[in-house]
């Protein structure tokens, strides 16, 4: 039997809110139209949801792994696919270059290693990754033209360079965080001129409204889709869209315990949030809750479906197989999480 | 190609140490042979590694999910399943009514909703969860006895109390811990007196040692079989068997990136750990690396592989369909990580 209501679902679920998703789609592609948004197919990992992104004009996505851009192409979703990530595996890039045949592969690179890997797997078109701050994958700025020229000179079209300026999502001031966001672009640009090419690619949820003059032309998003209680501390105007449905399994004079736990959504961010509810804790399969003093609702009884709203979006979705799509109360489909893995 | 060292294998990649498995199996087995100990299946679900605890003496089985009491007999392995979990899902009882025909299968029970719960499907064997002082599952000790009172007037077999003191498992010092464990094991074994039936289970790895004279009689320990970082800390005799292998992506002058992040492993105990460096963050593919200043050994190069130690052991293996069985540098087998979902 088919559920067709969300009381009706089997538990741990997730649960996708169709209406707040379109909005958020909608809000963003109405800033950052076409290709200007490359939205970033990790967040959610599933086909459906690009389907819909390229539905509201976006034909370019970000990927974070092989099996990302794959699943894609496969599911026809999408044009010119951008792998925002840095692979030695031959065997992976090899099955990529096998996928640009038929629609646009490019590929960060941030070193020689990565370069020799793409020239080996047949790959050709490139972003020379910049580091922009964050502690991670991309190579100095000063020292991008020269990858450039070095990966030419190996046969390679370089596209431009992205930067992803991480460590700035969660300044907490806007203005903070603008300004912090228009110094790290400073070293984007001074590095796309030396690279050379069309595509500066950079950003993310947090600072999506914050590259109007940043110079960079398209904005790699993701969590905006989907959401989550992190990024909702930026009070930026994207709805929560992503819940864990939990089911009340136990009741004691203090607290209330649902079969939601660490192994269907991810606490790096923090504990999840409830309605209502104060979190105590999370174990492998349970949460306890303890009713907010000041909440006027009597609890939840033994039996109850409670919604969870994860505290980071990414790893949380790659813990499920399929979502459950929801309007008000009623399921209208299931979505596989479809390009889960590597 | 079948990967034949772990050299070869594509990244993220879930390791067993399958010497430091066996002996972490043995010295178990050793302690609590036979019936003494219910192994927890939530830990690893594998049916393969259940199989080499089966050969360790073990023929009865904790389960976290009906999912790994479903699995853990279609493999045909254990023939006495306990669920030590409160399931009110009809549905997924009503299966494990199904498995009960070919094995034992008992369920914990705290409320009247989860009697009724477990009559509605079929099931006939159960155990009284008491509440030992974790706040979550489990009734409270003194009202034990009139909810197996209940059960049995529903026709139910009550086969005795489970207890998890969770709470204590890292309580630093060894001494104190004993002592608590004690003092919350009197509560358990009170309980079992109002109670009755034959089965007092409870413990897990941290207190696996402390139970000669709580009087339970079965431990539910599951970590001990591939440990982790945070059990670790207790300086308890298993050794880590459990790894994530991962490539260095990118180096930079200060920092290597591995693709190792939380889509692969768990947090939520803490950073994980690699040999001869400090991890500065992982993010959802990455984990940055600082080689450590005592280090004598010279950073690895980008394309080399790393082990990596997970804090927590449980949710990360729920994070990989398979396990790639190394002996050495050999890879001798791959394993499914079949028990995964609900």
């Amino acid at each position: 039997m088919n559920p067709r209501k969300t009381v009706e679902l089997a538990t741990p679920a997730l649960i996708i809110d169709v209406d707040a998703l379109e909005k958020n789609l909608s809000l963003m592609a109405e800033r950052h139209p076409g290709s200007k948004l490359r939205p970033h197919t990790k967040a959610h990992k599933c086909t459906e949801i690009a389907r819909l992104q390229l539905s509201h004009s976006h034909t370019n996505f970000t990927c974070a792994t092989p099996r990302e851009i794959i699943g894609m192409a496969a599911a026809g979703v999408g044009s010119d696919f951008l792998l925002a990530n840095e692979v030695l595996d031959v065997d992976r890039l090899s099955a990529l270059a096998k996928v640009s045949e038929n629609a646009r592969v490019t590929i960060a690179i941030d070193s020689l290693e990565t370069i020799n890997a793409a020239v080996r797997a047949g790959l050709r078109d490139v972003l020379i990754d910049v580091n922009v701050g964050l502690p991670r994958c991309g190579i100095a700025p000063e020292l991008a033209g020269q990858l450039a020229d070095t990966a030419r000179k190996a046969g390679m079209t370089v596209r431009g360079v992205m930067g992803y300026e991480g460590h700035l999502m969660m300044v907490s001031s806007d203005e903070k965080r603008q300004q912090r966001v228009a110094e790290s672009m400073l070293s984007l640009k001074r590095a796309a001129q030396d690279v050379g090419g069309e595509i500066i690619s950079a950003g993310g949820t947090g600072t999506w409204n914050m590259h109007d003059e940043t110079g960079i032309n398209e904005l790699q998003a993701g969590s905006y889709a989907l959401m989550d209680t992190h990024y909702a501390q930026l009070k930026i105007p994207f709805m929560q869209a992503c819940f864990v449905l939990g089911t009340v399994i136990s009741r004691s004079k203090d607290w209330l315990v649902i079969d939601v736990g660490l192994k269907s959504l991810s606490t790096d961010h923090g504990n999840p949030s409830v309605d209502d509810y104060d979190v105590l804790f999370c174990s492998d399969e349970h949460t306890t809750l303890v009713r907010k003093k000041d909440s006027g609702l009597s609890p939840a009884n033994i039996g109850d479906k409670l919604f969870v709203k994860p505290s980071h979006l990414d790893p949380t979705m790659a813990m499920h197989s399929e979502a459950w799509i929801t309007r008000g109360e009623k399921i209208i489909d299931c979505w596989q999480i479809d390009l889960r893995g590597w």
